[in-house]
């Protein structure tokens, strides 16, 4: 079977959609199977401010932040990923003759999650409850829906909602919804791309890049990075726990050739 | 093979969602093969409102009154459509056990259509012409997709955006998106639900229901009726023509089972 590669673009801002569709054109030319992920938090702050409703964040006791996410901003967090990005990156995608086609984890339970109970949330060095966040944790991924898609030459396009066991929305971290995706395909590469060229030893000097982690090295990788990188991180991990090749997390906010310069090793690469 | 019907359930208020997909979920009990198709101008509405940006409104010289949709309407009309009305009726779906799959004319080129040129605007009695404006006629239904999904029994949502032949996003009526894809299917019926309960001689008078409507008398009732309802008669029309077996507006604001009435005959049904 041709390679099949998982490619995460960011919500950060700075990542350039235009460049990585082009490159994925590419890879489609070449026989490649593609999935793209993509993120919106950007988007979906944005909307949330026009509307009157601006984002909340949550701070875990371990240090991991997250979007505050109740029936209101999930559904901001809908209009935005589904309503937006996802529907203009299938049609930038469209434009270059690609054939995507947009889904979200709800579409076929394409991504199931089990809802968090009440979390915790650090407020002003106080443990606070909160227990009516729509967040969840990843446990099947639907691949007979992706795979079938896939098999008919389309592109499939992922917003990370999932849809938990109980049916309801349920906002899922994407880099961790890209991993998920990728081991559950037994991907050869995951690309995880980002506003920064892969983990630096000393942020943000450049010359500090840390080119390659060997899966031993990943807790102590864990514990130099921060925010985001962290679930980054963890994504790698998981998706090298679910059997896939490669892990690269790589700049997508570079005009030039962002995933073709990814697959060739330019960023941070993981492998087990 | 199994009876396949297409229900267009309103974006108009009123038309209420959860007895349509109660019915929804008998119809798949009983073997049948679903689309729902959805629309969502209130929605749209709303959110153009809340974020400054209201809904403009265009009359054609013929009378029909359609959305004036640029390129930041296009935005929001997709956030409302694609990122909450077709989520949250998956969700929806997915609750009464309906495995729903929402797409929308992006995704795999599943609705085609010519974007309008110039289109002419009347306003204060003068013709305008119109030249930024993303609505188009619908011009090829991509089956393949539909029926990949009806065969993997899912039942597949739509939003009536559809795709032009460059690529864009385009604003397209749902009752005419409706009618294609019914006939695209060949499919047995096609249910065009609304607020009221079909077509009456003397509007608002439902004691003067018209129950049966033949074909040659199609245009003495595009004639009598007016406004939303015009699309919903063209719609009807243009569903006959492409082959489907019985086309019927119902009301689809009734709490009790709007949808196997309006299979019953409730409402008035069109057929050739």
């Amino acid at each position: 079977m041709s390679e099949t590669i998982v490619i995460k673009l960011g919500g950060a801002e700075g990542v350039q959609f235009e460049p990585i569709c082009k490159d994925v054109a590419a890879l489609i030319e070449q026989g490649k199977r593609v999935v793209l992920v993509h993120g919106g938090s950007n988007e979906a702050n944005l909307l949330g401010e026009a509307v009157g409703s601006p984002p909340k964040f949550i701070t875990s006791p371990s240090g991991y932040t997250s979007r505050y996410t109740n029936l209101e901003t999930m559904e901001i967090f809908c209009m935005a990923l589904n309503g937006k990005i996802n529907t203009f990156l299938v049609q930038a995608l469209q434009k270059m003759g690609i054939n995507a086609f947009g889904l979200c984890g709800l579409d076929g339970r394409l991504i199931q999650a089990k809802r968090k109970g009440a979390i915790k949330s650090i407020e002003n060095g106080k443990i606070r409850l909160i227990r009516d966040d729509y967040t969840g944790k990843i446990d099947n991924i639907n691949t007979d829906i992706l795979n079938t898609l896939l098999d008919m030459n389309y592109v499939p396009v992922v917003a990370p909602i999932a849809i938990s066991h109980e049916s309801d929305a349920l906002n899922v971290d994407a880099d961790r919804a890209a991993a998920m995706i990728a081991a559950a395909l037994q991907a050869d590469q995951l690309l995880l791309l980002t506003a920064v060229p892969g983990i630096m030893k000393n942020f943000p000097d450049p010359s500090s890049l840390i080119e390659k982690v060997a899966y031993v090295e990943i807790e102590n990788v864990l514990n130099l990075v921060e925010g985001r990188m962290k679930k980054k991180v963890l994504g790698a991990q998981e998706a090298l726990d679910g059997g896939v090749g490669q892990v690269i997390i790589a700049d997508g906010s570079t005009l030039d050739a962002p995933v073709i310069n990814a697959i060739a090793g330019h960023g941070t690469s993981f492998t087990k």
